[in-house]
């Protein structure tokens, strides 16, 4: 095939940054092979709404190769990259058995498979604390918030039974303030009248910040306002206190042990341990240091976008955010082609469109540069842009509908208990 | 609590037949135990959807304790029962951890724990060929279904890439010709144009039927519509031969191997093993004969509804369909009542609503006491029967929609492969 002629472009990870820098080469003479351990792209910004039954998972997730189909300069692989061989310009991929590894060659090769969880050194915690970035884990978090009131329910003693309705979540920022606000919500108004033993309404749901703040990337006025709107929403808002320890039974916070059978883990992201398989300067994150035009130093046909690249603008870090990951894709495509005319490559630019986040039932915050809004208002234009960026997927009307009607209805119709596979999500090898 | 003194009757399974009959009892002067091991009802005719990515799993269930928050007298307890003492009337309720046995003291029990596949003394078949009972096991073959693609995609073997693209649906009944028509229809139209190296379209779909026909409960004239339905839809349809043996290679047919790495198993039905649990006689099928108002020999106290009951009319069985399950249930209720006023109970009599089964795209057949439909017709009665059937679910209109747009555009939204969760679905504990 002649098409086996071309410059070969290897992209790893189908999220917000490799998405965008393969459908940004749709038009360049180059073949693309795309390789990822999932076979969806993910819309991760609506992923707690997964994890508290809000929304099936099918309604956040589309296909990567039917995103594709049409583009044909491009192939999609299922698979996970275990070494990269700079040297060779090859990376190894295991497939999903894991008998049959292969070496895929590369004339440039985009890293772009974002970001994990983090426990600071306490990896111990992960078995206790799940944390939120696949879809296997919000399944996984909403089996346990949902067998938390089961076991409450069938629980005698009323110490076991408090534990079951003690909820944590660890770390203020937008998903954790997400979790929490909506963990509430379960609790006050979707559960009523289910129980017959327990009140679910006085289930405890706690939101644990180390820092003096939540939602700090915030202006100061819009962090108080959420706290304010958490409260209102039955959330005890903790900061100032870093928790201590986590094991089966509950935390430690300020030296005082809490019994608490359900915490949830948004307080720390690492770069994907892909960043690690190149012999470059990485962030204490453990992303890469890119240079201006998101090249790995030396290596300028490697380049790496989106949670995985440590960058810095205005002597700022540019945020882990999805707009930021899209820009960066797009822009990785840019320089790939500039490198193929022989042309430098224009350093990286991130254009900071703002800041969202949402709190609850029609309460968020919203920064534009200054500009701020909150409350209602807030909410119905987080909402909005939520709706308008679910593009490429066909159910943005569903997703609509199913949130025209919990919001009305207070319930959540992805109430449904799948077996428990905890043991295999996160991490795992391909899907 | 006044309610303890009030006669208690514990009902096995929120199926079709426990849940209508928990419903009929909503007035009456009783408490209410429903116990299951999962925390949805399910609306098992649409599970061929969901294994087919056509549906999310959360379209077709609803969690038991909403569909009866209502109904002050019924306490829903997840769990799974592992034994029967008819002596001393309990049951004894395993946790979902397996460790909090309790004993559940009854007045009046109902078993309504339905049927699990029956692989006829081959249980070594079962890891091969998975069944299709439960959510989790709709998971697992949308799972090996669209791996199965994923595979031949990657496989560098023509013989390899053959036998991942060749499927095999084992057993002609509605559940068999649903999965094998909608199979033919992924691999001809849904997956056109997302691969580079495979042509799904040249996938084998075939249904092996060891009778002389499929649909074998239909007239002979709609059973020859389906086979000539289903040819157009690409399906090779064998009958007259029974598989004799499946493995991890294929299966073998008339003395012929097929190498075929996907086989599904629609062929048998047995009781659930709660039935083994009474000292009471049983069909072959493992279900327990029942008198003719559902009472169990011997011990009126004691009813089963649903498919665990084996009950004939005028000569024939009572089938193993949804309208039968939900009338034993309301039966079984109005057997109680009548137990508790001291009345003897009516006999269970069977209102046959009409056969239907659906093929394909737009083909059905349905059969209402001699009055035929088949084709377009007989899909658009299908389908109406069973939106409006999913009373109870308030996604009635989300299921429209996603079909609509389905049909439409032949895609199937749900085709997202989560973690591998195979070897804890089908029978394991509580959910």
């Amino acid at each position: 095939m002649s098409a086996n002629a071309l410059p070969h472009v290897v992209i790893v990870g189908g999220g917000f940054a490799g998405l965008w820098a393969t459908r940004a080469l749709a038009r360049d003479r180059v073949r693309i092979t795309l390789i990822d351990r999932r076979n969806h792209h993910l819309f991760q910004p609506l992923l707690y709404q997964v994890a508290t039954a809000g929304l099936s998972a099918p309604d956040i997730a589309a296909p990567l190769r039917h995103i594709l189909r049409g583009q044909r300069n491009v192939e999609v692989r299922l698979g996970e990259v275990t070494a990269i061989d700079a040297d060779a310009r090859t990376v190894a991929l295991a497939g999903d058995d894991g008998a049959d590894d292969s070496r895929i060659g590369y004339d440039y090769l985009l890293l772009a498979s974002g970001a994990t969880h983090a426990y600071f050194g306490n990896d111990a915690w992960a078995e206790h604390a799940p944390g939120l970035k696949s879809l296997d884990d919000a399944l996984g978090i909403r089996r346990r918030v949902l067998m938390a009131f089961e076991r409450a329910e069938a629980a005698d003693d009323p110490a076991e039974r408090a534990a079951w309705l003690d909820f944590a979540v660890v770390g203020g920022g937008p998903t954790g303030v997400e979790l929490a606000g909506t963990l509430a919500e379960i609790a006050r108004h979707t559960l009523k009248d289910e129980f017959r033993h327990i009140d679910p309404a006085r289930a405890r749901v706690r939101l644990i910040e180390a820092g003096p703040r939540v939602l700090a990337s915030f202006p100061p006025e819009l962090s108080d306002n959420a706290r304010l709107k958490l409260e209102k929403l039955g959330v005890e808002v903790v900061t100032g206190h870093a928790v201590e320890t986590i094991d089966g039974d509950g935390y430690v916070l300020a030296g005082e042990r809490v019994p608490a059978r359900t915490v949830l883990w948004a307080a720390g992201v690492a770069a994907s341990p892909l960043g690690a398989l190149l012999d470059v300067p990485r962030d204490r994150a453990g992303r890469v240091r890119v240079e201006a035009d998101l090249g790995v130093p030396g290596r300028p046909e490697v380049l790496v976008a989106g949670d995985l690249a440590s960058i810095e603008q205005d002597g700022r870090p540019v945020p882990g955010v999805a707009p930021a990951a899209k820009q960066m894709g797009a822009h990785a495509a840019r320089a790939i082609r500039a490198r193929l005319a022989g042309r430098p490559a224009p350093p990286f630019r991130y254009r900071d469109m703002g800041n969202l986040a949402t709190i609850g039932r029609m309460a968020a915050v919203v920064d534009l540069h200054g500009f701020k809004l909150k409350g209602l208002l807030a909410w119905w234009f987080w909402l909005w842009v939520h709706v308008l960026f679910l593009i490429g997927f066909r159910n943005r009307l569903l997703v609509l509908i199913n949130w025209a009607w919990a919001y009305w209805s207070y319930q959540r119709h992805a109430r449904i208990i799948l077996d428990d596979h905890d043991d295999e999500s996160g991490d795992a090898a391909a899907p």
